[in-house]
């Protein structure tokens, strides 16, 4: 069960999302080149590591070829892209849903437990961002109120719980993938935030 | 030699601190939760990639159940924890002084060296720390003068000395695991910080 | 192929450089340790992780003992190598240089491909140095225009080439480490930086 050409396509798109979103820092091209590659490989390589599994793009090299497309693309015409910085969005949200079902695939298919498998599709899912964060020194997700992690969570509950039940694994897939594109897209299309009594604030608001 | 129910305590506990020293700014439950598991379970993650050992959780979850409810409840109910916080600097220091002298004795059991078992001991005392630290974008211990990191130095040593030694690994265990505990209780009663000619400081202090 | 003293050496100086790094802020005699180690295998430990290898140190901790020396020498008479820190950022170049060809090197002799020995090479290189900024809390290297990465891309690159061609391996290793010190020395002699029209910058230049 893999959408090959999805997922190059899904590489790419995390890639420019993860130099978009720091180039308005000074940025060169190697560090744009890092940044997305990280970004695109960043949370399978440690899902592959924890799991011990080679790390996926180390047999297959154009995983790095499409992350590394996507990076400078985005550092040349990245002007381009800011103005369909919505429309990536959303192709950044069928890129998570992609690679988390993807991910608790690949863990249940190695026969490790449920549990495993929804916490590596979530660590796929953000584990890529984060490290991009902390290298460009910005604030990362988990900081923010973003609803990005949330609707991962679900899919991947939902494909591990369907899993091995009646309809076939493809199908379960299918529903997890569409659960997380479906959340995340509604939460990117009506700007939803986490809700206040989800978040702690600190008394002084202010001072962030 | 396994101290199952501890390292349970221990690892809510440390999910609860962990919480605990970020909810002072902006966050939401999703970010509790992954900072307190990172808390909890990160350094022991990084130990076991690195000395080739399939992370300990991956085959007991309970490891990420115990994590997730000390997240959970810090989250929710942690103004009853910030009152007793000192307390849980003491429960903190029990924790890391388990896990400190658990990861050393398993580098040993693999019959790698002392010095890689007393490295991994640390990395497994501080590194969920530092990891969560990055993640929540505050100074890491290592720009603090805190005293962490030097009790569990002090104890993994004595435990790797022992270890094999005349007295029967146990109680070169507990006297390992007496010093780290003694030591960091010690500088948690007394507000003990580094010594200053231990400590550079820039010429110009105020600027941090 | 193995350098054992000129890595010993390599192994020192890159903990000396990671240390003087950040010792202008606050910092303990265990930050230092723990920074200077990291900075000088760090790198390498990531490498070791992706392509399935142990840890280098961890059969040899003569590499964790010559980083401890040199971080220890850093804090306590840093002031000392401040007066030569430039004539320290040549051998740091040597390091680099070094280190980034081994890998490769390391790469090529498990028969994984050519561009994974070259990622592998810059992530060798610049690896250790990301993790000690991210853990002290400086802006990493990927957010400068430094000109550190690139030299280490083209040796890389040409030592691939060539690596298996008409001259013999230590031939190609030469030529590679050749690239990269040469042209990393002429950027610190020159104060060379990456040009601007391969830098982002933000449209008000003021804020950063």
């Amino acid at each position: 069960m893999r959408f090959y050409y999805f997922e190059m396509v899904g590489t790419a798109v995390f890639a420019i999302t993860g130099v978009l979103a720091v180039t308005r820092r000074g940025l060169d091209v190697f560090g744009a080149l890092v940044l997305g590659i990280v970004t695109a490989l960043g949370g399978g390589t440690v899902r592959d590591l924890i799991i011990g599994a080679p790390p996926f793009w180390i047999s297959d090299f154009n995983y790095v070829s499409a992350a590394s497309a996507g990076a400078l693309a985005a550092f040349w015409i990245g002007s381009l892209f800011r103005d369909a910085y919505r429309g990536l969005l959303y192709l950044d949200a069928l890129g998570a849903a992609l690679f988390a079902i993807t991910a608790a695939n690949k863990v249940l298919s190695l026969n490790l437990s449920a549990p495993v498998a929804v916490t590596m599709g979530i660590l796929t899912g953000i584990g890529g961002g984060l490290i991009r964060d902390v290298l460009a020194g910005r604030p990362t997700l988990l900081m923010s109120r973003e609803i990005y992690a949330t609707p991962i969570l679900m899919g991947c509950v939902a494909f591990v719980l369907l899993y091995g039940a009646t309809p076939p694994v493809p199908y379960a897939a299918a529903i997890g993938f569409t659960i997380i594109f479906g959340v995340r897209a509604l939460a990117i299309y009506r700007h939803l935030e986490m809700p206040a009594w989800l978040t702690h604030r600190d008394r002084s608001d202010g001072d962030r």
